[in-house]
């Protein structure tokens, strides 16, 4: 399946196999996947709850305000972005040095202009842990469309009980959560998307009014 | 080329042929691609600014402090995040309409629950345009990867001299820059990942502490 035919055959899931399961391998192969995904110096902010066991797919449902789909998945991915990922990258810096793309002085540079980027700058960081892991999760979900699993993006959570009942440490910011799995039958159409000129100025340039049409 | 391919040699690259060009039925191809990400409601957050023009690159090469690929790039995808995209959701379930998808009142009802999601949220409404562009981004960059095309998202540059250089309004989030076009020899090789096994609980648990190795 190339790129352009998964972006176009992913639909938002509602309806998934109430008794399919998905396989510990699958799981880390999207993971992987999701890893690919680009982020700010390669801090790679995302980090992933994978829930599938009954008993915790019935306190995530109520953690997302009672939605079936989150009860029916195979599994639910929960997305984090790690607002202080930007404190790795002395461990990240070292393995592109392994990796023979740096020498140790070029590793150190680079890790510490990396965290001097994000240094007493919390908003950007937090922004940032979002971005990176928005591009993890669409990375993921093309994916898992490649190989024939459903997903659904919701942001239709509580992330303070999600937090509080999974005790997840307040650095990891709750990005969205995915079910995935193999899809029941009654999931709706795609839906319509906006037309490319209606979202794109194709030749912008300074000084000029940059308006999109329609504009509300 | 498959949807774990493109993954696997999309790098983030510096270096672009200066002479190359990107047909406008190019870019708009990849923007049609963006848009198939998914949004909370559908709601369409992404907009897009392409900078092509040799003038308007130089104006973004200042505004991206100095960044030598802006300027050699064929083109800039400047992303935006609609802050207040939830306004235009009755036009989005009127096409979901003519579609087929709703009858009247369930348009009516799709629009108004959704308005209603981000009333008096001004921080969610913003985290979602920042979580839809971030996706769109994502897609768009794999569709130029299948399409031979190198990308490089940034986020170096100054978002307020951006608004006020290309008269942006206000609603208009600035979420990152995509340099785009031919690459030239001398791009870096990819940069290693996080394994999964690093980034991922698999078995995630309500009521059991989740942590990430290597934690910092």
């Amino acid at each position: 399946m190339n790129v352009r035919d998964a972006l176009r055959r992913r639909v938002s899931a509602n309806r998934y196999d109430t008794v399919a399961t998905v396989a510990a391998g699958t799981i880390e192969e999207l993971i992987a996947a999701a890893m690919e995904a680009p982020s700010a110096y390669n801090i790679q902010h995302a980090r992933f709850l994978v829930v599938r066991e009954p008993e915790a797919r019935a306190a995530l449902q109520r953690i997302a305000h009672g939605q079936q789909k989150v009860r029916d998945a195979a599994a639910t991915v929960v997305v984090l972005g790690d607002r202080r990922a930007a404190e790795r990258l002395p461990l990240i810096a070292e393995r592109a040095q392994r990796a023979g793309l740096f020498d140790a002085t070029a590793a150190a540079a680079f890790a510490a202009n990396g965290q001097a980027a994000y240094a007493g700058r919390p908003e950007l960081a937090r922004d940032e842990a979002i971005r990176s892991a928005s591009m993890a999760a669409m990375a993921l979900m093309l994916a898992a469309t490649e190989l024939g699993l459903a997903t659904g993006p919701m942001i239709g959570f509580d992330p303070l009980a999600l937090a509080r009942e999974f005790r997840l440490d307040e650095r990891y910011l709750p990005v969205m959560m995915i079910t995935l799995g193999p899809a029941a039958p009654g999931n709706w159409p795609r839906k319509p998307r906006l037309a490319a000129h209606e979202v794109l100025v194709a030749d912008a340039r300074p000084g000029q009014d940059h308006a999109f049409s329609p504009a509300a």
